[in-house]
């Protein structure tokens, strides 16, 4: 062939090529709160902090949409949608029906916000989205249809598996990942993928899922195609009579984008995110230049270009035969580049993390509560809706992540604290109508417990009063539990509600001493605890009263400091040496080990001759590798025994204080730290971690949860789909724990279970574990939000020129750490419940007066394996339930088995009229989430997806179903 | 009287007063051109300079107003809005015709632009405001009824006599006037007032006038209530869901705002200018909050406020029977603080200036050409609105006041030089009907004639060809003048096209070897002066030709530098010593002064410890009071003689050079200076005047013209209205000189005329004036344009890290100052019609071919007060004839009186069909404006004003009156 022949070949071919095709999202991203609170978003005030006015965007939109039909929009948050609506005429919300039915405004994601994606318990990430997705079927009888997590710093599996697939959407969308990852995958046109996250769930669960912002590692337009009202890009200048006339070199830009964006995925179809960070407040720019854009882009003909949505965009993705790589592992940690872990923000704001956990546990027993109890005012109503909504804001990935700003971190904890309240009152009302109590109103919650103040119980003494509760059980089991009461007086006693039999109780030293807040609200400084015994999904009604002898005291041994100690119980024996713990023995599997537990602080860098980078709210960046030791002499111990429980307490220097609690009968540990004011005068922020080294030979291999879900496996310096270039040896090989941690070799297995999420690894040493629990730092990490993480009990508003000043005493932090240790082979069986029970705690509700009678919802036992998720009141009609199967594959030899349990059944006092299978937000039918998947091509993996089982209530290892369960009541309560 | 009677007839007496009222004016103020260029204002281009998109503007204020009917909007700039409607469909332009209709959307001012008030000659001023409110008649019937300079740097009596109240202006509402002045009128209730600024003009052409920007020296919202997108004021959260409702605290704040705002003027009524620079980019942030506003002030009840717009503002002062303070000087110079003085922008950019003067009368030429010769082609129409829009442009605040960044300034020449460009084309055609040429674009125009650059002319002696050019006089009287012709042999002769007797001739040396550019573009070395006769609004022909002998030339007299020699005609002498002009002589009053002529330059303040204000752009602040001598040795004189004209040419040092020439018969001399580049290698910016030192008595009074028609009497350190505080003995006693100074005596005056707008005062120092006729600065003086008044011939544009970078050769000047020396009483007779003759130098068009017949478009002689300001061609029926009376009051005791002329037999060649009388920018009937006058009570003044005359064709002092004239045309051109 001759060279001309072969050019003209060559441009046949170009020219019969297929065009690009390109589809323009437009969207804004509204952070639910983050350098200003989600209320100052919305209203636009506090613009010095941030120029945002969410209430303006949807204006703004909604009339640009209207002006004209090709236009379309994608809006994500229904947080703020929701504020919005609440305030819109007859008309617009008409209007927006309009819209939204002809497909021109469309949601995506849909939940209340953009979750994070490693600090929230996979409960909270599906309540929020429940929460939305609940509103857009009940206004615009629409579920949508694509997952759109731009902005979370890493991505897990859970989001993938169960808030993607299981939810029933086609696409999972977002913006961040490891900066290595990023590149590689653009150089293999592997910027678009099949995510199968869940070994479990297996291929039924996975998702189509596409980088977004260009593949640029962001969510925003092109460079140089930010039209937004508060960009400098270049405008398309289209008439002939002004000057600079741009069309030829503006289009040419955009087909040179466009090109290369096609380049870095498969098919012909691509998506463009036309929008970034509360942009479109003036829609009107935005839309103006994208008509001029698709107008002149597509006369010139090079590349078709079009209004889109990420709906739209898996149609045409699908249409395509395209066969994808798969991604099976998950997207933690996410780094933007050399020594740029973002893997701080897991322990970021602590207490705020903690908070939200803590109201999460609340928030489900107070549904199930209303639920059971049925009927509920509109007050209750409104209660739980007020607390749902303060949750969906708080998983928000600025919320829990703790990365926003202090006064909106206050702002979320006031929004936790005033849904709280109001779901209390509901609550009380609920119990009064089960419990037959007289008044609707007369339970009150000991919100202040932690600090061991709670009045009800420290008037027990003082008046000839007693203090009664209604001890609710929210997990789906029986249970028998430790309850701790603060009490002012050691003359007390419990006893059951109904027999006035007296339960098993013991005196301990209370914590309140430990920190001024306690002391300051009038703590007690003993805390009782008492053996209960409660139903599945109930209550049993208990009485604290004042008693004619003592309590029994747990009794302080006399010890010899730095001595070595041992406690032990039928399962467990833990040595304790040189005033800390050093080794645990688990009796029955005989399997012993070194366990050394240190707490050590590292040095958060300033930036350094290697990078510059500081270690912030977001990012974890210890200066030098070596954590240094908190407290370099002998931790002062005490060691209590008691009937109950066996309790050592330490202070680790001066401001580190721990009580390692071994209960009667238990098979874990309960590690309770206080981490008080952490020092910074030296001029060195800290972040503190709790380590126990072990001789277990992990070889750098350790597991963390995904939300509470799926375990995954960590290995060191090390990631599954390419060759790790490690730049930072400790935060490189840290993970998000958001609820467990373990490590194991052949012969034994240490786990640890946390109460909130924290940042920790097992992959760093071999046979150590760390978990960070608390950080102080000071200097700002150059991510956004623009103040170093030295939380201080206030802050001065962002008024004059002392802006956001923080003052006041730091932080203090409270938490739980529950150990087990023993053989590997039983490990799940002891560990996967106690998540449940860590997380979901028994929560006492103190009457005024005499006890109640206590009940349980539950019809017989469920099978070991499952759990009682969701129980609460969907509509009039129907009673939302999720059952969850609560083992991993393989994780135990029976009982990761499927399991079956008959629904009808399982519930209490009410005729069962239908039961019918949704999906996991609750909106559409299980059928349309099957019906939703699509048989993508993957590569060396089976076309189709084999859907998961679905016959009568079989449940596959951690699979979540969801019900809607319609009922006639037999009684006003559903089930008494 | 008890304390608690007391107490309630106090509050009786509150509760009965009655409320304010507040008018909420929402606007944008649209710079055309300033820190970007009119065209990257309004596409949005170039935002990294200065955010602004006036397009969007447009777009979305108007579907605002769409959306609720009860808001309001003023819209100012025709240049942006006019952009806008040509790009609109035709849905949009119905929309926008009903809510111009129903007086939502209501057009202040109207001109194309904001113009200046400082540098524009009149019939700028008058041209461009016709431009834009013609628009506004064909397009929406309307005429504007008031004015709205809210940003313009000091304010002219021209501006409020004759743009406001000839116009039909109601009210005149403006921002910017001295700080001193400010803060009495808000003492004194004086923030609004009748100012009524023309002595000639009297009471009759007074206009309501108000300060804007809540009486603050602004034009923007009060503090605390702007609510533009960009703004981070604190917007009304009235949604008690929602967290920070602050509706108390607002309304507040705004009753707080407008009780003061209320207590610095009279009467109820206020107003609120809602809006400032290319705000409402996002209209919907602003409106959406002054809704809210409105509702909730209103609901409050304190004050009461409603959207308004500057019309129905003035219906509700008219309302009010309250009596105005008078005004009657004008508002300059203006200073926003101590030594802060807004006077160097009178000569900033001279070289602008001077282009927008030249072709300003290229533009009069151009208009009345092709009106005379009629039946103009679209493209000869074309061209004239591109010149016309180019004027219109050019007039602006920040365009002629030479306040705009370099690459800006560049723009405006580029609009000029194709503005004239198009129109020349068009004048070559309708000279071409109107000449009976054979070809209807045979005519050039040599646009270089500055630098001797002219083809035609040139190519004489080289070719065997000729040059005949058709000279036109813009006059309405007849005229000899002296004309200047670039020729490259001194073998040539100037004949009459016609008759071809030749005219008296004289050989000069040209001035284009003092700049590099008349040499690089093929200067000519020699002028060739010719004496030409030519009648009254029309043209002789002339032609250029080789000739046997050399033509006379000016000879150089042998003369000893140093020494004193003289110069002299019929009617002048003047002495020169040491090199300068010493001395000046009007031989018919027999009045001699010294005129001791100098040049100085004042040291630019880059801030010193009395203030860190520097000179700039808009400030003039020199280092020190005492100006430097530029050259300090012996200027190095020539002198030439000859039959026409003596010349003296002088070097004062290496870069500024000057040229005195003292014509035949001439009652003034002209002198020619260039201030080539202006060295700063020293680092100090430079401020260049030319000094002339009498012994005249002033007494510390000057007088300076107000755009070229009435004469302000200035006096040293004084303001007419209030006991100045001055801080700048300089700086603080310069005035605008747009066209004309004198100083006087009772035995003679000195006047100078300049032939564009410069700086200058004749008040500092008895006896001596001086003018500023370039600067080269080295800082920004921090007012906004951002960067110093260092003006080079090249910039680098706004792209990439080296944006706006000036380089190349400083800027070259050229200029002229004609001198007036002689007995006061006569003075005006003299120097009015030169000033006339000054800014509308006849006009020479070279034709390709042989000579045309002259004509003049007059039948009769205008009596000699009366002069001919515009005759163009209104539509298809009309021309548009402005006649004015040139002498102010008192001036001459014979000239200044009223004089009659017959208009319908005024003009030849056609049938005058109807006369009828309009106001100055001709879309309304005099009648209307006069029925629109407001009879304002006033102090110390009568009520009503006295109606001007409105007989036939009478003229009062200085006044200018505005015609339709509808003629049959008795031939192809009208007039022949």
């Amino acid at each position: 062939m001759t060279r001309a022949l072969a050019l003209c070949a060559y441009l046949l071919a170009v020219q019969a090529e297929p065009s690009i095709e390109v589809h323009i999202v437009a969207h804004t991203h509204d952070d639910v709160g983050w350098l200003k609170t989600v209320d100052e978003y919305y209203t636009g005030q506090n613009n010095s902090i941030q120029h945002a006015y969410v209430h303006m965007i949807l204006d703004t939109v909604v009339r640009c949409l209207e002006q004209n039909p090709n236009r379309t929009f994608t809006y994500v948050e229904l947080a703020f949608f929701v504020r919005w609506w609440r305030q819109q005429d007859d008309s617009t919300k008409a209007l927006v029906k309009r819209l939204v039915s002809s497909g021109q405004l469309e949601f995506s994601n849909g939940g209340w916000c953009m979750h994070d994606e490693a600090a929230p318990h996979y409960l909270d990430m599906i309540d929020q989205t429940t929460l939305g997705h609940k509103f857009l079927m009940e206004e615009f009888g629409i579920a949508p249809r694509t997952g759109w997590q731009l902005d979370p710093f890493g991505h897990s599996a859970t989001q993938a598996a169960l808030l993607s697939a299981e939810v029933g959407f086609q696409g999972l969308f977002f913006g961040r990942i490891d900066y290595q990852d990023l590149a590689l995958r653009k150089d293999k046109k592997e910027a678009e993928f099949i995510w199968r996250a869940s070994p479990s769930l297996g291929s039924d669960a996975q998702v189509f899922s596409g980088l977004t912002g260009e593949y640029g590692g962001n969510y925003g337009p092109p460079s140089g195609f930010d039209w937004d009202a508060f960009s400098s890009d270049e405008t398309i200048q289209d008439d002939p009579q002004l000057e600079d006339y741009n069309v030829k070199s503006r289009v040419d830009d955009f087909v040179k984008v466009a090109m290369v964006e096609a380049s870095q995925t498969r098919g012909r179809h691509i998506m463009m995110t036309m929008g970034s960070d509360f942009q479109y407040e003036d829609a009107f720019t935005w839309f103006y230049n994208l008509d001029k854009l698709i107008q002149h882009v597509n006369a010139d003909g090079r590349v078709h270009v079009f209004y889109s949505t990420p709906g739209r965009y898996v149609d045409a993705k699908k249409s395509e035969q395209v066969t994808w790589p798969l991604k099976e592992d998950d997207f933690f940690p996410y780094a933007d580049g050399p020594h740029q872990f973002w893997t701080g923000y897991f322990t970021s704001r602590p207490a705020l993390k903690r908070y939200i956990r803590d109201t999460s546990a609340l928030f489900q027993v107070a549904k199930q509560i209303s639920a059971i109890a049925g009927n509920p005012t509109s007050s209750e109503q409104q209660g739980l809706e007020k607390l749902a909504e303060a949750m969906g804001v708080a998983q928000h990935h600025d919320a829990v992540s703790g990365t926003a700003k202090q006064h909106v971190t206050f702002d979320y904890a006031e929004r936790l604290a005033k849904g709280r309240a109001a779901a209390v009152t509901g609550i009380s009302a609920a119990l009064g109508r089960l419990t037959d109590a007289r008044s609707s109103s007369e339970f009150s919650y000991c919100d202040l417990r932690n600090v061991s103040v709670c009045a009800p119980t420290e008037a027990v003494g003082k008046t000839n009063k007693r203090a009664c509760f209604a001890l609710w059980n929210g997990l789906g089991h029986e249970r028998e539990e430790l309850i701790e009461l603060p009490v002012s007086t050691d003359k007390v006693e419990v006893v059951n509600g109904m027999s006035n039999q007296a339960v098993e109780i013991q005196l301990v030293e209370s914590l309140q001493s430990l920190t001024n807040y306690g002391a300051q609200a009038g703590g007690a400084a003993h805390t009782l605890l008492a053996l209960v015994k409660l139903p599945a999904v109930g209550h049993a009604s208990y009485c604290l009263q004042t008693a004619g002898a003592p309590a029994p005291k747990a009794q302080l041994a006399n010890i010899s400091q730095g001595d070595c100690q041992a406690i032990e119980n039928e399962n467990l024996k833990l040595w304790f040496c040189a005033g800390m713990l050093a080794n645990i023995t688990d009796k029955l599997s005989k399997v012993s080990a070194r366990a050394e537990q240190s707490w050590m602080w590292y040095n958060a860098s300033l930036g350094n001759a290697e990078s510059s980078q500081a270690s912030g709210a977001y990012i974890f960046r210890p200066n030098r590798s070596q954590a240094f030791p908190v407290f370099t002499g002998l931790p002062f111990m005490r060691l209590f025994r008691g009937p109950l429980a066996d309790e050592v307490h330490q202070e680790v220097g001066s401001w580190i204080s721990q009580r390692i609690r071994l209960a009667r009968g238990s098979r874990h540990v309960e590690i309770t730290h206080t981490v008080r004011e952490i020092p910074v005068d030296d001029g060195w922020g800290k972040e503190i971690v709790s380590r126990i080294s072990t001789d277990l030979k992990n070889s750098g291999v350790c597991y963390t949860d995904s939300n509470g879900r799926e375990m995954l496996q960590r290995k060191r310096d090390y990631r599954p789909t390419w060759k790790l270039n490690q730049t930072e040896e400790v935060a490189g090989n840290y993970y998000p724990v958001t609820t467990s941690l373990f490590i194991r070799d052949e012969t034994a297995q240490l786990t640890v279970l946390t109460d909130v999420s924290e940042a920790g690894t097992g992959c760093v040493r071999d046979g150590e574990i760390e978990l960070m629990v608390h950080r102080r730092l000071l200097k700002d990490d150059a991510r956004g939000v623009g103040e170093p993480l030295n939380e201080t009990q206030y802050v001065t508003p962002y008024l004059g020129s002392d802006q956001g000043r923080h003052y006041g005493p730091g932080l203090v932090v409270r938490g739980q750490h529950w150990l087990h240790f023993g053989a590997p082979a039983t490990a799940a069986r002891n560990w996967r419940p106690l998540m449940d029970r860590l997380y979901l705690p028994v929560q006492p509700f103190f009457g005024q007066g005499s006890p109640s009678r206590s009940f349980s919802a539950m019809q017989g036992a469920l099978p070991p394996n499952l759990e009682v998720l969701t129980l609460a009141q969907w509509d009039d009609e129907h009673i939302l339930l999720r059952i969850g199967h609560q083992f991993g594959l393989g994780e135990d030899s029976e009982l990761s088995k499927p399991t079956s349990v008959n629904i009808k059944s399982l519930l209490v006092g009410a005729t069962v009229i239908s039961i019918e299978e949704r999906g996991l937000a609750a909106t559409i039918t299980r059928a349309e989430v099957e019906q939703r998947r699509i048989a993508w091509h993957v590569e060396q993996s089976p076309v189709h997806p084999t859907p998961l089982q679905s016959d009568d209530f079989t449940f596959g290892p951690l699979q979540i179903r969801t019900f809607f369960v319609k009922i006639k009541r037999t009684d006003m309560a559903m089930f008494i």
